[in-house]
């Protein structure tokens, strides 16, 4: 038996283009016939890193007026609301360390899409513990235990290494998707070609278990 | 009778994903109908007007590591040679301004997909005169009376023009293609998007001849 190659989905709750990628990622990673891992993460200590203390969308005008129509374009495309958040980009902090939580359980990916629905779909806060809240109660979870699992030091110290992994692997924007060879793709726009990747190699060699 | 509807495509000699536009727009412009318009021009303002003194793709090295290796497998899915420019960014002043004298005649097609195939697929230097003539010459033009042209005060303001209005129409990187009624798409990878767009538009309107 051959195991399936592992796909990595790297992604940033604020993130427009994540929200396009994240709500189609699982059924093309079923049809591809690949393994998804899910990787929350922030942008923005690697955008500071490169001397930007917001998003670029933000900081370059005509891009960001450019991104919120191309926004438009393709979640028309996809058959997805859109609600630009207020303020743009939103504190996701809380967001990433919740989703990593779910990670040994296994709800990372309803609550993922749920979080974006709420913040691109319905226009909600996703900084607020509230907002959050809700979606964790709406998904028959326990919000207060998952809350101070959260905010614990263990998972505080997890985003941080995964946020220091993102920066040594060359991640520099999201959505990011990495095959399981190393071969990394940026960009909504480029998850079929990622997928088709990942499968190849998959049909390549036989993978250890 | 119907004429086509228009379809500006703005491309800048140095930029890599404007290259791989150039050398397929033409077939995919046919197909859907549309009026190509060419449209070379000067991302350097732009940049500049942004704080940038090169490329983002130097200023920012993990997106312009990932810029090349997503190059190279662009490259291989459109059947092109690629070959890293040394400067890059080239210095494409002079080849935008050649550009411009062929609009009239009509060589600014066939100028552009030989300088960029110089450029990208021989690794040639494209601010070099000599090789710039050689292109002209290799195309049958004469490339004494054209490089008096394209550097003359006319051709000189005109370019200078185009990135004026480059800049107040919002466009801040290349490609990028513009339908008749304004909507506007970056990137080789919106190309097909793009064009269907202006196609779309073309059905719905009987446009003024």
């Amino acid at each position: 038996m051959v195991r399936r190659p592992l796909f990595e989905f790297w992604y940033e709750f604020a993130s427009t283009y994540s929200y396009l990628a994240a709500m189609r990622i699982e059924q093309a990673a079923e049809e591809a016939g690949v393994e998804l891992v899910w990787r929350p993460f922030l942008l923005g200590p690697i955008f500071k890193s490169q001397g930007w203390d917001t998003s670029p969308f933000n900081l370059y005008p005509a891009k960001g007026r450019y991104m919120w129509r191309d926004m438009e374009r393709e979640a028309v495309r996809f058959g997805l609301p859109l609600y630009k958040p207020n303020p743009f980009p939103q504190n996701t902090l809380l967001a990433a360390r919740i989703a990593l939580v779910g990670l040994d359980s296994g709800w990372t990916p309803v609550f993922t899409k749920a979080a974006y629905m709420a913040e691109f779909g319905e226009g909600r806060d996703l900084s607020d513990v509230q907002v959050l809240s809700g979606i964790l109660s709406g998904l028959g979870l326990d919000p207060e235990s998952i809350m101070a699992e959260a905010q614990s030091e263990t998972k505080k110290s997890c985003l941080r290494r995964l946020n220091e992994e993102a920066q040594s692997r060359g991640i520099f924007g999201a959505p990011t998707f990495i095959a399981e060879d190393g071969e990394m793709f940026w960009g909504n726009d480029r998850l079929e070609q990622a997928l088709e990747w990942a499968a190849r190699q998959a049909r390549r060699s036989d993978l250890p278990v």
